[in-house]
């Protein structure tokens, strides 16, 4: 059995008030918003449905007062497998683990270049929304007044090293491009395009500049570093995007490590299942996370710039037992503390 | 023994030509050009003497009409050491080389990052003329007039992993942060820096990545590309860099490889001890690959923007046998031919 719910949700924002889909959020539904909900039991059934939301931003709105303000509560979230195996180290000695982590690189057998199609499904269903949000909101003569438009920079934050990268930066130029020769808001036709890859400073930089196609009509860069901080120059960039990236969460919360906590996650490596405070530390470390990605892009967004956001989600309507999500995560979180365990009893020897 | 020339050159371009320094090239020195020339024998006796150029270009000048007809004749150069293996393996079956190449990567023994104090070198020799450019020549009303100089983008070309590129690129900010707290073009008095770092796409980014130093006043990209083609959009940056790199030729020249031609190097990978049509095919190429470079950069500058560019160059003042660069790459010339031989000889087993 497999089994999963696709929400794909792409909404503008009320003057102080970030929509998101109500089917998942507690959030109101934006007026100009349009949800898409779909749930799926048995195999999957076709590759454009996964459980991803798109989230349209126009910073205009988001810059105007107490708009960060309203986020709310946020979306479940996956969990940071690496930081979650804190607990099982804690014996006398300190195993130091890297403060950030990124995809596996290169491109052999177990690379996320090769076991990345999931997400690529996502990038695909997205397809669609991102042209009819490009076309609805992007307001290239605001964009023109306020900024020059050539070059026109468009970035990818969590964009580990491709081939999806690749794919949503084709598709995010081709709308583009298309909107400027239909409103040609300069006397020049089509800008150049300037495409930003953006991952932590970990992320396999060189398997990703060497897939980049030698023909493209772009000119690309890489930026280092974890979009929870500041990226980029402010007022740089036009077009923000992120793709299943933002589910990964900066830092563990510390009461799901802390035993005396009613928070106290027991070692494992999810929420689900676990106890309501588990759930909501999770979830406080999340809207503390997407508060800290949106102010950074708003400082890096031009006026009138454009976000798009891809984030897998798990549907308020589901019980936690009727999704695969918990026992695929619980599964993978029991080898990962026997794995663990091994390392401390081999090094207790 | 150890012989070196250390010739430093900077210079302003008078209206429509090329000015470089006049013991190495027959190119007329600039009027406003300073010429530092020194001639060591003997161990090294300084760090800061090496044989360096430092060529400032102001673009306002290059992109008048036939400026770029006036280049003349370069300065020997260096060779591709990779391409000059070529004839070593023209049997039945053609080797496979990748077209471009990159300094060694990582940060061990026989990386570029742990064999680059000499090049380091002229980069701190360098420090003095670079501040004397900027003083003199950065004119950041003309800047400002032409584009928004916030954020200032600076891009090295040639960076390798560091961590010469990143003291080169300190350099530069602190000189231009300089220039702004004197003059003050804007009422912003410090603008964002923007610092690209550039070099073939075999260069190990991810190694310059994580060697940034984390609190650093500038926000940092990687561009991975040949600098004989264009790396960045038209009119895009303020400050272009290059060090110890345009003394690597795009290709060889093919006439080197012909035995039939008179200009036939025998396998030998480098010119010097050679015949003069060697020499000139080598020079041809250099001047070919030189304007393409300074075409490209004319392009991505803005109006006023400025270019320093370090060298590594041959005094013509000294006969080639006076120089230890003849006889040191002839050694490793003649072990590399062993080496290829070897291999020709174990595939045809």
């Amino acid at each position: 059995m497999y089994s999963f719910a696709s929400i794909s949700y792409f909404s503008s924002l009320p003057p102080s008030s970030l929509a998101i889909g109500r089917h998942v959020l507690p959030y109101p539904v934006g007026e100009h918003g349009i949800a898409r909900y779909t749930m799926l039991h048995g195999p999957r059934q076709s590759r454009s449905r996964h459980p991803h939301h798109v989230i349209s931003v126009q910073w205009r709105d988001l810059l105007s007062p107490h708009a960060n303000t309203s986020l709310g509560r946020p979306i479940r979230v996956n969990i940071n497998i690496d930081q979650d195996l804190k607990p099982c180290v804690e014996d006398e000695r300190t195993i130091k683990l890297p403060k950030s982590y990124a995809m596996n690189g290169g491109d052999g057998n177990y690379s996320y270049a090769q076991n990345s199609s999931y997400q690529r499904g996502a990038v695909d269903a997205a397809k669609e929304l991102i042209k009819e949000g490009v076309a609805s909101k992007l307001d290239l003569k605001l964009l023109s007044s306020s900024s020059t438009i050539n070059p026109f920079r468009i970035a990818d934050f969590g964009c580990s090293t491709g081939p999806n990268t690749l794919l949503a930066m084709q598709i995010i130029l081709e709308v583009v491009e298309q909107k400027f020769k239909s409103e040609k808001p300069t006397t020049q036709l089509i800008p150049e395009f300037q495409v930003f890859f953006s991952d932590q400073v970990l992320n396999d930089f060189n398997t990703l500049f060497q897939s980049l196609p030698p023909k493209r009509r772009y000119h690309a860069a890489g930026v280092a570093g974890s979009f929870y901080d500041r990226l980029f120059p402010t007022a740089s960039l036009h077009f923000a995007f992120s793709s299943s990236s933002l589910s990964w969460i900066s830092d563990l919360p510390e009461e799901i490590l802390d035993s005396k906590s009613p928070a106290w996650n027991k070692g494992r490596i999810h929420y689900t299942g676990g106890r309501k405070e588990v759930y909501e530390a999770y979830t406080a470390q999340f809207a503390k996370d997407l508060e800290t990605f949106l102010n950074a892009r708003a400082e890096e967004l031009v006026v009138g710039g454009l976000m798009a956001l891809l984030i897998p989600t798990v549907p308020n309507v589901m019980n936690s037992s009727e999704t695969t999500t918990e026992s695929e995560i619980d599964l993978l979180g029991s080898c990962l503390m026997d794995m663990a365990k091994m390392v401390r009893n081999v090094e207790k020897l």
